[in-house]
């Protein structure tokens, strides 16, 4: 996977992908990452990059110029190579679009917005406007991060074997499970506090059933959420 | 408002910090930060802070005893302060939950975790937990930033005066319209995309119900979205 991230930040971005567990897939290149700053296609002495709405309004866009010169300079792979812009109104992230439309890719060209917005005609160049829920940020670096980090961790050989990530190719069977049962490690009491009995019992297949009754509350969660058609 | 972060990973919280609008929060100390390194509170010679989850299943825990004494540490406000967790099994982040229930904290003092998650114990102090979404990161502490973020441009003095943080204080009213209603900037013409007729008429009254055709549609996503209770 080629990760191609324009953004007015790319220090936030490089910084974030030298650590941990996303840090292992660049170095070791299961994944590469180019940031391309904005800036250097501004306008002008200054370099200008924002302007007013039209119509009114507060704030400063991301003005059509540069992003489209931005964009026209990153090299494209000719298949499998799309392009995300974050934006409150986008379709909401989730996990089988991680899956299903994202990890199979092998460019994903990643636009970060800062200030009020960008100028809408950049979206004739984007396959996917993402948000990240029903919250608003300064700036779409965090989002292009979560993007790199949930897919980064997915790809073959940046978790370690055995985690969670391999095994069944849908979340609800690989991850959801997991993500809903409450986990306990040693001590087995700890302040008065006490794992519970049946996670101490060695019996496994009631361990997987009581393990189960979280997984079914995930699922439904999951359908209320489900990304907007 | 003061930020308390627990995470193997401070320098991501610190690096992000320093950039940008919510670099102006702290520097200007509108807001204060503080990491703190749960590695510190590490068992034995090795500072180990993870162990394998009782009744079987891939990948580690957060231990007890390392979330407990990194939380103890940290000095707390008498009133105004919440401890938040993030976990894919929290009620998901909305911005009424970030005006509403954070932002008139006065200390937030937020578990980032890493690994497979954390020894269920440490819920008896967590306040709030909070997922971003249907979604798998490798660890808390872009949720931690994304918390911090949104929350500190909503502090007074962060964003410039005029901008769209301010006015009503409803999300649906000062935001969501924004967010909705599709935005340009100069030129009017760029590639061949013009701007549309309405924003370049000067009729304030049209534009304002164009730009609200567009909120009806948030407002209807936000309902299905809202926090579970």
């Amino acid at each position: 996977m080629r990760f191609d991230i324009i953004t007015l930040f790319p220090e936030i971005i490089e910084h974030y992908c030298s650590f941990s567990i996303v840090g292992r897939a660049f170095k070791e290149n299961i994944a590469t990452l180019q940031t391309h700053q904005l800036r250097n296609f501004g306008l002008g002495k200054h370099r200008k990059v924002d302007d007013y709405p039209y119509g009114g309004g507060t704030g400063l866009l991301l003005s059509p110029e540069p992003l489209f010169s931005a964009y026209n300079s990153v090299p494209k792979l000719e298949s499998k190579s799309k392009t995300i812009l974050l934006t409150p109104r986008g379709q909401t992230l989730t996990q089988p679009f991680i899956r299903n439309e994202l990890l199979p890719q092998e460019q994903l060209i990643i636009f970060c917005g800062h200030y009020e917005g960008f100028d809408e005609r950049i979206m004739s160049v984007v396959d996917y406007p993402v948000s990240l829920g029903n919250f608003v940020l300064t700036g779409g670096e965090l989002g292009a991060l979560i993007l790199v980090d949930a897919i980064a961790r997915l790809l073959p050989g940046v978790l370690p074997k055995g985690d969670s990530a391999h095994g069944n190719d849908s979340f609800a069977d690989s991850e959801g499970k997991l993500l809903e049962a409450p986990q306990y490690t040693r001590p087995a009491e700890f302040n008065g506090m006490k794992v519970p009995e049946i996670l101490l019992s060695g019996n496994h297949k009631e361990i997987e059933k009581w393990r189960l009754s979280y997984s079914a509350i995930h699922l439904k969660k999951q359908e209320v959420n489900k990304p907007v058609e």
